[in-house]
């Protein structure tokens, strides 16, 4: 079959054997599959990673070998969990210590025409979530994670600061949560795009404290300076920057002024899928260019640009 | 009347003024009053603060214009709020934006023969506690001040990183509330005192995680570091270090391994003269030596002491 293989940070498309199917496991046939950045932060050298890339993706299910799954259309959690280390026995399975993660760590992506996940990380696409809304479980689900980590009041106020991908996600979950969002930017073009899908904006400077939660999606290590300046006493930072960057931080405002800082990664498929299929978020202008499997290299350089949205790859 | 006044960071024995009942506010004669690392902080430098030094206090209320505390032997808190700002009116008193703080700033403290106070920080101290107990009211509801903040489970593991006032306190306090608690620290002589307290310790390094929450109470910018080695993933470290050094951080193992960080600074004082009724936690062996109001600042000199226990100044 065809797939993008990543080999020592170099991307290509390459012919490589069909996945053979593991204990428990089933074979999906993918049509959509999504660009993170992490795909293209493994090819800039984090994890060192080889194999087929990609972890966003919705398809068809090929073969089950319990049946009950075979021809369905699903989505699939990145996440594969050992189920018997000090976190799985605590039911904190995506923390499990020796976690793989498909397209990420230690087992193969989805950049390809066919992918195996096993039957639990696999997950039913309702017949009204259309297959571009379903590619964005993963990335909805991490918006999501946010509610399911802070208890958001109807009267809070709350700043998504960053006015990339991820800060767009989570401030279309937190309005359909019924909260009261702006975003936050330093982009007049990318807050524009906010501003079309009806969220209030702000740019940076402009936004008036005090806050009660700010959602950091910045990217950028020194997001967490604005954050605390926006935030008031006693209220909530939620950080989903990831940077290899260390950085120099005052930690006395944390303390006096009694600021939470709470760290969130992956969120929970199930409650992503139902968000979608209750149509109470709309992601269609999320989407910026779809590839064919074929011109993928050219998809993730695509996703490189400064300021993109999502970048989409078809295998059909 | 005597008080120890503190002038561009000197301080002396004084005769000064008695002060001046103000609006619903109580005139206190001070009988013991406890020396705070922030006092000592205050006379290096530390927010500027020209005026009587202390504001850890046991005394009896001398004269109450209302009448009802007059006789009153009563501890007080040390944060007067203006009761109109942003915070206020979300009775976030704590962090009022116009907060006045009793020997700290703009307010004179305790270390005097007698001090004014507002009648609601005014707190009566049951009788089955004594003087000794019921001036460390204010570093114990600091303490407590934890068990507010973080829903702690029956079935986590709390480490007390620090094994300072700050950390002893800290952990008698969760002890008090029925949970596993371990103080980690560096010296043996400080370790043996919890020790003798019927605390389990253990040396940094020596401390096996996963541990579900950390109190960090270690004085120092490093201890955030040691802290985070020591948490689970998803686990709560809470933050009560307040230093002036910045620090370099590296911010994302709070994100990967959602950890949430809680600053926390003073406590609820009620709940902590009930702890303290219901002689949960013994604080006797906290107290290392009293000295007169005469002898004031060797007092102070004292308490500069590394690994120093609990300074009182006796003002009968």
């Amino acid at each position: 079959m065809k797939a993008l293989l990543c080999s020592k940070g170099m991307v290509k498309l390459a012919d490589v054997p069909m996945p053979v199917l593991g204990l428990d496991e089933v074979l999906i046939r993918v049509k959509l599959a999504g660009i993170c950045n992490t795909d293209n932060q493994i090819l800039a050298g984090y994890r060192d990673f080889n194999g087929i890339l990609g972890h966003e993706f919705v398809g068809i299910v090929e073969s089950d070998p319990q049946g009950e799954l075979t021809g369905k259309r699903v989505v699939g959690s990145i996440t594969i969990a050992c189920g018997n280390c000090w976190h799985c026995r605590r039911d904190q399975t995506s923390h499990c210590l020796n976690r793989i993660t498909v397209g990420i760590n230690n087992r193969d992506g989805v950049f390809a025409e066919y992918v195996t996940m096993p039957r639990r990380n696999v997950h039913i696409v309702p017949d009204s979530i259309s297959d571009r809304e379903a590619v964005l479980t993963e990335p909805l689900a991490a918006g999501m994670r946010v509610a399911e980590q802070v208890h958001i009041l109807p009267t809070d106020r709350v700043v998504i600061l960053g006015d990339g991908k991820m800060g767009l996600l989570a401030a279309l979950v937190l309005r359909a949560m019924g909260n009261d969002i702006t975003v936050v930017g330093k982009h007049e073009d990318k807050l524009s795009i906010a501003t079309g899908m009806g969220l209030k904006t702000a740019k940076v400077g402009e936004m008036s404290g005090p806050v009660d939660v700010v959602v950091e999606c910045t990217g950028s290590v020194t997001g967490l300076d604005t954050a605390i300046n926006l935030v008031r006493a006693g209220g909530t930072i939620v950080l989903k920057t990831t940077t290899v960057d260390t950085y120099q931080i005052d930690l006395s405002p944390i303390v006096v002024r009694e600021i939470t800082l709470v760290g969130s990664r992956c969120g929970p498929f199930e409650p992503a899928v139902a968000l979608m299929e209750r149509h109470n978020v709309d992601l269609s202008d999320l989407v910026e260019a779809v590839y064919p499997l074929d011109q993928g290299v050219e998809a993730l350089k695509h996703a490189r640009r400064k300021g993109a949205r999502k970048v989409l790859i078809s295998i059909e």
